[in-house]
């Protein structure tokens, strides 16, 4: 057997790890008893091990050296898989495993400890489990800048998005500064101007709340053979291609919220359903990035959901489903009322409410202190302060607490240092590559506002999901969309959406 | 590191590597999208290689003889848990790899034709895919006969139930042919002397039948911190103590189904959370036989529920939570008549709906014939008439197809010849058991009759629950009950319930 037909073995049997990790993942944050942590905790940590006892195998790392002295000898496929296994080696190998148990240890730990500090605005307390944490996580961006010649940043980065750089997210973040300040109040303005689009008066029943969730999937083309909508605390896309299990959470009192994540979901859901069939259990047939992964779920909750064609076709659905006895204004489903309640700009501390226009300022003020944190510029406990000064100058508010301010994520929390940037490169990519979809398919408004999203699919499906890794995130935007990636698109959309 | 602290290192990775196991199976019968099979096959497939291989590696062999050397530095448990650890290890190693690689790809085949072939009662499909699997299960009959030093059948019942020999089965149920033949025809006759109890009148709302169901496990000591209660095809008791998960199947018609379906699960499931704590990630923490564990189930159900003293508590439950306008017959619910609808008797040929009375007679028919087949003296294709003969001569009947006859049970599809035996066992078992309880706790069935099940479980737990597999099963019940396990016990309780 060749060394590369060897390593596609070895990947298979990582994938299936995986796929087993992903599903109990799942069952731990939507149906496992509390008590059960213990148990699902032991049998994650000894998945999670075998994962890197396979990656850590000496003999992979000579196969891989192996399979890239006859590269000749394979295809673009069977190459761009080799070159996502050799990154995964890389980073599995590139830290001390007593390195990875402290951190998995440490994590664990300041997981519990923000849990609890969250609830009692007490920072102080989740900053004893942080600061170990960050150190070790200092330690870590070390080992692999060490390995990948990459600034630390860059390589913490690089976990989530391979290939996006400090300098990348510096250009792009300098370029929406130029004009997003300016543009958000031009729109507060505006909408000030408007009358006030009014909710619908709940409550509304959860059965019938889901059963919307689940038509409106089924209209975009979710596979129910193949895949289940649940509740969870926080909605989340989970399980394998072949088993995508997506979760919403539903409010009595507000429908619109567990719509507008079962719709983002759903991006999600459909992406990893269109990854490539047969090279789903090597690494090049899954996503290349978490902002690839963030642009799908994007484009389908802000480009063509948020929209006045989508609240066309989906209010005569939503006002049969929901309204009741009470909701005596039934002005308050059509279309333009919902539609103008879905894009609502306002400033507000906590980013996941936070809308499409103020949302990359959030993750603007994280990538900051991110910086600041991994290269020693800040202290954890100035955190708070420099929340609250970012906050005030990027948005104008101020965190009422801790909990509302620089405690609000998990992200810090579980060590996941470097991935914020990747939902704002999610909204650009969404943009761009949605502004290229009406440009090729002239129609795929008017088939949104009846509902008809097979055009729309069958396009995402061809250029992106079915590319898997072939490419890398930034080659694969510029062959679907022309262009390297940029903000033009996206400022195009808000100032269409907002201003026109 | 001693070589004894070495295996347990390895066997509790083991453990880890079960229990995620049981939780994707779990996953599998309850909630897993039916088009999601390949990928948890393959999740399944690599778990069950990594767990393989860890028992296959030659070190582990080596530990194994040099624990055993050093046996004098371990306790008791330690001890019992070492003897257990070079039983599995056994078991793991006496067939060549090809040979379990055969066996899983045939059983996998074998079990797909078997689920047509019943619905079409088409014998001759499945004698397709069956006839190659009873060559590879006599092959590891052999194999693993050579290295056990066993005859071929009792090899296989080891892998259930380890030290019962046939001339053990022989015993025992040559004993019960003593008396159950007649025992039936005298219970039969008196119950046909008798009014005939009267079902209560469905449709039964099935959200109250899961609350009944919820309430009865509450009552018992069902702890839903650490386990839950679901619905499956077949109810069964799956996860792992740490999180206990039972299923039942609820019926409209006929809410007594899903109930004793519960309480049965429900003894199989506090078993499993009373197995010793500090032993739940070694060999010696498991139930030591299926048969125990069935033992549990039906210690529960069949003794301790289907009472008068059970339904006098139940009964006004039960009345509360399922009497609807149209069961005007309100008689029905009362505890004589429900006691009276659980004990009814009657020879039929499927063996999941049979009786306490003729459960057994269904048992040694199975038994019969796979000795048979696994030495030689029957062929696949005589099978049909041989199960006819075999129903006519022990039970009276005859079954209307293949899929009421030789078709009806899973376990000959999937490979698991030898397993039975244990199902009688655990009745025996269990009859025994509860004799001795009711000679220790004076007030037990009263207690029950007021709904306390306190005392029953404490001794339960500590008598036979938290000893795991300290002792053999046929040790642990000589100790529990002062004797050897026989059918005496067995034999008392049902004159006393059907004839007294």
């Amino acid at each position: 057997m060749s060394a590369y037909a060897q390593l596609e073995k070895s990947f298979h049997r990582l994938a299936n790890i995986e796929g087993a990790t992903a599903i109990l993942d799942w069952d731990w944050a939507v149906i496992m008893p509390k008590g059960s942590a213990e148990s699902r905790s032991n049998q994650l940590s000894e998945l999670s091990l075998i994962r890197y006892e396979i990656l850590a195998d000496p003999k992979l790392g000579d196969l891989l050296c192996d399979a890239e002295a006859k590269k000749e000898h394979l295809d673009d496929w069977q190459r761009a898989n080799l070159k996502e296994m050799r990154h995964n080696w890389m980073h599995a190998n590139s830290m001390q495993p007593d390195l990875i148990v402290a951190l998995n240890q440490t994590t664990s730990k300041c997981e519990m400890l923000w849990r609890e500090a969250r609830k009692n605005n007490d920072f102080k307390s989740f900053s004893k489990g942080f600061r170990p944490l960050l150190k070790l996580i200092r330690e870590k961006a070390e080992a692999k800048s060490a390995v990948f010649k990459m600034p630390l940043y860059d390589v913490l980065m690089d976990e989530y998005d391979p290939g996006i750089t400090t300098r990348d997210i510096d250009k792009h973040f300098s370029d929406l500064q130029l004009f997003l300040p300016s543009l958000l109040d031009e729109i507060i303005d505006r909408q000030g101007n408007q009358t006030v689009p009014i909710m619908p008066k709940g409550p509304f029943n959860l059965i019938k709340q889901k059963e919307l969730s689940l038509k409106l999937m089924e209209k975009i083309g979710f596979n129910f053979d193949s895949g289940r909508l649940d509740e969870s605390h926080h909605p989340f896309c989970g399980g394998v291609p072949g088993d995508v299990r997506i979760t919403t959470k539903y409010d009595e009192d507000d429908f619109t919220s567990s719509m507008m994540a079962v719709l983002h979901e759903t991006g999600h859901a459909l992406y990893e359903r269109g990854l490539p069939k047969d090279w789903r259990h090597q690494p090049v047939g899954k996503a290349p990035s978490m902002s690839l992964h963030e642009s799908q779920s994007l484009l389908l909750e802000m480009q063509v959901c948020r929209s006045r064609e989508f609240f066309s076709f989906a209010s005569p659905l939503i006002k049969t489903l929901l309204s009741n006895t009470k909701s005596k204004c039934l002005l308050r489903f059509d279309p333009e009322n919902l539609y103008r309640l879905a894009i609502r700009v306002a400033p507000g501390p906590i980013r996941i409410y936070a809308d499409e226009v103020t949302y990359p300022l959030h993750v603007m003020l994280r990538y900051h202190l991110e910086k600041e944190m991994i290269e020693g510029g800040i202290q954890v406990n100035d955190l708070p302060d420099a929340w609250e000064q970012w906050m005030k100058d990027l948005l104008g508010v101020m965190p009422k607490n801790h909990g509302e301010g620089c405690l609000q994520d998990i992200h810090w929390a579980t060590g996941e240092i470097g991935y914020f940037p990747s939902y704002t490169l999610g909204a650009l990519i969404a943009a761009q590559i949605f502004e290229k979809v009406e440009r090729e398919i002239k129609q795929v408004k008017s088939d949104i506002a009846i509902g008809d999203f097979s055009s729309l699919m069958s396009w995402l499906l061809e250029s992106v999901h079915s590319q898997g890794s072939c490419y890398s995130t930034q080659d694969l935007v510029e062959r679907v969309t022309g262009r390297p990636l940029d903000t033009r698109a996206f400022e195009v959309h808000l100032r269409t959406r907002y201003l026109s």
